[in-house]
């Protein structure tokens, strides 16, 4: 696996000293051009070709009312997305970034639109994943084969030249699997890591965390230990693909930015089974999914937005690119003190 | 003075909650939409035209030692903006914003090159303020020269048909005009709003917060009671082209996005001067200088953006630019339930 390249980066920060500034006044954007120089080769890292590729797929558990939307919710969104409605359809456009779906286990049958602003790949391991409460999510092959399409996604054309990895999701709930997994890789209580997801009722919540309880229980008494077992036993189909697509941006050296909870999840799970792949994993925002921030606590990742997002998608990350565009930008443009002929004490 | 209209901010209310996503995850971003259709005459408000105008002038209380950079960088960085090199000229172009400077009072002669990417209008009032801890800043006559400059530049040539009017400032010494005037206007201790403006040592700030009690004490001796009272006593006269820029935006009905300590300071003179000034004045980011949060709170505005900036020079304005722009893509842009056909409960 490639490592950053600290050399680069002390080049960089070096030069971000003599930019006409006071030395540090531009924060936290100042650590970001220097955190991608060092994952560059270059310590002037030119703009960024940012991929955002959503991966999509339902989850068994919907059946027990944790969602306030119900599961052919999913199939309509991934119809969404190609059509060019939905929020990261216009986020991606505002943003200049590409826009991938992949379908990795979407249960209801779906129409989509010719002439789309996203190119849709289906190729569902299966449709949707069981009921987590009371058995496995999916069983050991389909978790490893989800898993493959995620490190696939990050390493073959669909990102071919592309310098910046964003992964998002959708389906209807997946706040639940991906609270199972961060409880379990964490050790939080799930009354601290169970939100209201989509928007549903403080009681829809209590139910939720029962769910949760019952699930965590279920899959420790199954034996459960490795971050790979859990994920099979209590995740996701496109939660399993984004663990994949984060340990194969890492392999690659490819930068991959972080959206929201399920995504944290999915990046957890991924450091959990090789930690070094937090080397190349950036935060975008802080959601207003209650545990969110647990899940970036325990990744030792600071977000750059707090917006009171919970919408998922990619679409927080969507928001944070121009920034971190900007901040790439005013390091490679800004003017040095003596190139200005300013005066420095 | 207009006001906005509260329809357009209904009908755009119930816009957004018939768009492809969960009621309110998109956070902050929805309000942005509803604030802005109450301030432009639809409720679908279009791509904004913005205009970044940098007022710069200087500070005869520079010599008190409270910068850590000689009064002649201010006339320095007029010319490092007009040739293009400054953080703000990359920003103002990324964010596809017009970027004007307004020399109301450089002190020190700067030479500025032909070809330049902003343009400079050299309307100096006088050559930079007295000590503001030994005498009055300016005359009255002076600050209410700075301020109607201030008022032209909102509603003249320099902004025609711009949609959203952003102030930055440049002004070695400038902190510490902005700090005494929220002191005075907010009734805080100097020790909690005077910060390290461009990195001063903790003795130079005991220092700088001394200057402050002696200005206060002096300017209170002096009978300063209202808003312009203080302005003149302890202000600056880029602070008071600031103030009229934001009342000259207010009374034609635009928008002014503020950026950080400096330029907040001035729009609390503009709004303790004339509170209806408040309802077009919206808030981009918190800075790491001291006493910005309080000085927002007393304007009760909620920054969006929270990156550690210290810079000035309308910085954080400027790169909230994207996040609003996108605001608007998506209250525009995105597709309703009923136009995907998306099953709601």
């Amino acid at each position: 696996m490639s490592t950053p390249n600290q050399v680069l980066a002390s080049a960089a920060q070096l030069h971000q000293a003599q930019l006409t500034k006071p030395q540090g006044s531009l924060g936290k954007l100042e650590e970001l051009a220097i955190w991608f120089a060092a994952r560059s080769n270059s310590a002037m890292p030119a703009r960024l070709q940012p991929a955002i590729v959503v991966f999509a797929a339902d989850h068994g558990v919907a059946a027990e009312g944790v969602s306030a939307f119900p599961a052919e919710v999913t199939g309509q969104m991934v119809a969404n997305f190609v059509a060019g409605g939905a929020a990261i359809s216009v986020l991606a456009r505002e943003a200049g970034a590409s826009l991938s779906v992949v379908d990795v286990g979407v249960a209801s049958n779906y129409a989509v639109t010719a002439g789309s602003s996203a190119q849709l790949f289906r190729v569902p391991v299966r449709a949707g994943t069981a009921n987590l409460r009371l058995e496995p999510a999916m069983s050991e092959q389909e978790c490893n084969k989800a898993w493959a399409i995620g490190v696939g996604s990050a390493q073959e054309g669909l990102v071919r030249s592309k310098t910046l990895l964003i992964g998002g999701e959708m389906g209807i709930g997946n706040t639940t699997a991906a609270a199972a997994l961060i409880c379990a890789l964490t050790d939080i209580d799930p009354i601290d890591i169970v939100g209201l997801g989509t928007g549903i009722t403080a009681q829809s919540r209590e139910n939720k965390v029962q769910v949760v309880k019952d699930a965590l229980a279920r899959a420790r008494a199954a034996g459960a230990v490795t971050a790979k077992d859990w994920l099979m036993q209590v995740g996701g189909l496109e939660i399993a693909a984004l663990a994949g697509f984060y340990t194969g941006a890492a392999e690659a050296g490819i930068p991959a930015l972080l959206d929201g909870f399920i995504t944290t999840a999915a990046a957890l799970v991924a450091v959990k089974n090789k930690p070094e792949v937090a080397d190349w994993l950036l935060a975008s925002h802080c959601s207003d999914e209650k545990g969110h921030r647990h899940a970036l606590a325990a990744l030792q990742l600071e977000p750059i937005l707090q917006l009171g997002l919970r919408l998922g998608e990619a679409s927080g990350a969507a928001l944070t690119l121009p920034l971190i565009q900007s901040a790439l930008a005013l390091h490679r443009d800004m003017a040095t003190f003596s190139s200005a002929g300013i005066t420095t004490k």
